[in-house]
């Protein structure tokens, strides 16, 4: 049991109790002898973020190669080391992203890249929850088709360990333009009898729209619903380039989007159209992509392009509002992934963030969702708080400086 | 004399002499008997921020109205509170915006708002440099242009305090389309005359450059110069919808621009044409705008959005490096105002950022700009140098938690 004291909850001062790992009472004056507490004077209780697309193994290449051409980006810089990377090396690099993550509020990440059950692993110990989705990935090579399903099932029966369900696994497919109709359907259909969320990249780029109509005569969407991959457990992953008929399936299966505005921008893909999807009734979340495209993991740096982007791309300055671009970072995603979460009232889990009313960013208080969009940057963020266990306090996690020194020694083996 | 001692300084570790306000001997070992020395061990020597366009006294407004239209937002929320701004209430959230900018890295704004007087006052006691320029704006009522040429003549006698030139006054034109011809001739003029720097918005949305059309024939751009408000100390704030003939022309006379893309986002202005303006060899540099359309001063997510949207306007993920928009924010800012500063070498003004190299953001390290532009926020600034004086250290400033407490106060009356 946890109790936070002289927390501020919707402007009012007021007490919160924590019982095991969901938030048991909103009252103010509770005293429970023998319960630790937490003075919580001058700091509001919101609710932690949901990062619904990360590859938290990425973290290695941040800041290695930028500016440059998808195609000259990965065949000459990213493609070479991640031939080199490890399990080792992927379960420091993800402990790493999911440092950052917590350090800029974040309690929960659907990630995908490789040797998943380092990142399984990675969360578990950092005390986050995760969905650790193994990526399948065959570039319409048989032989490589039939390796990727030994891989999937071998992660399967991949014991998660007992963690409340905290750290789960999914799958992932790649996306249309590198995964073959035989792989997709095996995907599809493995994730569906094992009960797992799936997710993946549809609709980044135009070229990968125009491709496809040429390969399939529709659109990556249309192509992926035909192959039954679309649907409430299916987390799709940019949709920038969407007709309106993908919108309109997209809205009537219930599939949740998510936007990852920061590396759509610097890998000049294109613009989310936020306002239109919304209108239609889409599902709409928010990520990050990983720290080689973006280059941090910061859900309020994602939070303030995907609503700035969103009037720019409807020329509305209405269109995007705080409100509803922090309820993609937080409820909406909570919600996508199943989590009983992301709002602050009795019953649900304990996951939250308290930030610091005295902070400069939250200064003057009109509304704290506007700064926290608009104005906060990590300074901000004081304590977090995830499944009812505290993972930052005072700015500082446990063991961080070792994890960083760790990550600076690894980082010298990737320079060239 | 300060002393900078094992500072990092292009990857390797020296010391850093400053003598009066200027870098006077970067080099390794010095020990000068009874100089204060400051430990820069595991920091690294940046340059600091130069923000080209800032309203410091629109503060009091962060997070009171967004995600409104233009009018709306001016009509019903904004301007019925300026009218009740008083010059000491100017004074306080002009403070309060400094202390965000030098949290942030910057130590030179170029501000225009009501009441310079307060803003340069407010610059010299919190030690960072200003161009405070009192805005023009008669609205082409000419017993208003009266009184705005008494007021112009009684800021230009205003005495500026000797500080080294550190905080100097400059002159505004709003825009073309809130100021007289007469006016505009005359601040002009006065500048000119008085060797002032002059600021002004122009091509801020296509609407301004289409009446602008209608009303004289020409864009903003060809209009101003025809009354000849352009040249090498006019800098021109905003500058997206520009003409090729507009690109030329400010190319030829060396017209500084100053980009703000979050707040030309914010309002669904449009996208600044850097890679178009850069290739036609105009002078780039970057600001803030207010905090009531931005909502912070921070120029490090400004140099993010500057190169994002750079990438999406151009259409390509090389437009707006990372190289290129730090230069931006730090060497060409300073040039553009006439600073002989913006860069660490010896005989340059000494203003500086002490950057700490363990702080997440930065690591790995494979590129510090790349880091500052795409992953950096305000938690990576240990120390902010301004003019040979320390303005911050270890993140504090003195007497910040007194100024926070005292804007939580005022901003209790613009409430409603």
């Amino acid at each position: 049991m946890l109790l936070l004291k002289n927390v501020t909850h919707n402007r009012k001062t007021t007490d919160i109790l924590i019982e095991g790992n969901r938030f048991a009472k909103i009252a103010p004056d509770q005293n429970i002898p023998g319960v630790a507490e937490l003075n919580c004077r001058n700091k509001a209780i919101l609710p932690a973020f949901y990062n619904l697309h990360s590859h938290a193994g990425m973290s290695i290449f941040r800041g290695l190669s930028d500016d440059k051409e998808l195609f000259s980006w990965l065949n000459d810089d990213i493609w070479p080391r991640e031939a080199r990377l490890t399990p080792e090396m992927i379960y420091l690099a993800s402990k790493f992203s999911i440092l950052e993550m917590i350090k800029t509020g974040t309690v929960f990440f659907l990630d995908m890249y490789f040797e998943q059950q380092e990142v399984l692993k990675a969360a578990q110990e950092m005390g986050i929850r995760t969905i650790s989705a193994l990526t399948g990935l065959d570039l319409f090579d048989a032989a490589k088709t039939t390796l990727e399903k030994e891989k999937i099932e071998k992660y399967i029966s991949y014991p998660e360990k007992d963690n409340n369900g905290r750290c789960t696994k999914g799958l992932m497919i790649h996306a249309v333009y590198s995964v073959s109709e035989d792989l997709i359907r095996y995907i599809v259909r493995r994730a569906r009898e094992e009960g797992l969320f799936l997710t993946l990249h549809a609709s980044e780029t135009a070229k990968e729209v125009e491709d496809c109509r040429k390969e399939h005569g529709c659109t990556p969407i249309e192509y992926l619903d035909r192959l039954g991959a679309l649907g409430p457990k299916t987390i799709v992953a940019h949709a920038v380039h969407l007709t309106d008929a993908d919108i309109a399936l997209l809205a009537r299966k219930k599939v949740p989007l998510c936007s990852n505005p920061v590396s759509n921008y610097k890998l000049a893909s294109g613009l989310f159209m936020l306002q239109k999807l919304q209108k239609a009734g889409c599902i709409l979340t928010l990520g990050t992509d990983s720290m080689a495209s973006n280059n941090n993991l910061s859900m309020l740096e994602e939070m303030k392009l995907c609503a700035l982007s969103a009037k720019i791309q409807a020329g509305d300055a209405t269109a995007g509002n705080a409100e509803d671009v922090f309820a993609m970072a937080t409820r909406n995603g909570a919600q996508a992934v199943g989590l009983d979460a992301g709002i602050i009232a009795e019953g649900k889990l304990a996951d939250c963030l308290l930030v610091d009313l005295n902070n400069h960013f939250l200064v003057p208080d009109y509304h704290l969702v506007s700064n926290m969009v608009y104005a906060a940057d990590s300074s901000c963020i004081d304590t977090v708080i995830c499944d009812g266990r505290i993972l930052m306090k005072n700015h500082h996690i446990n063991g961080e400086e070792k994890l960083i020194a760790a990550i600076k020694k690894l980082s010298t083996l990737f320079k060239n």
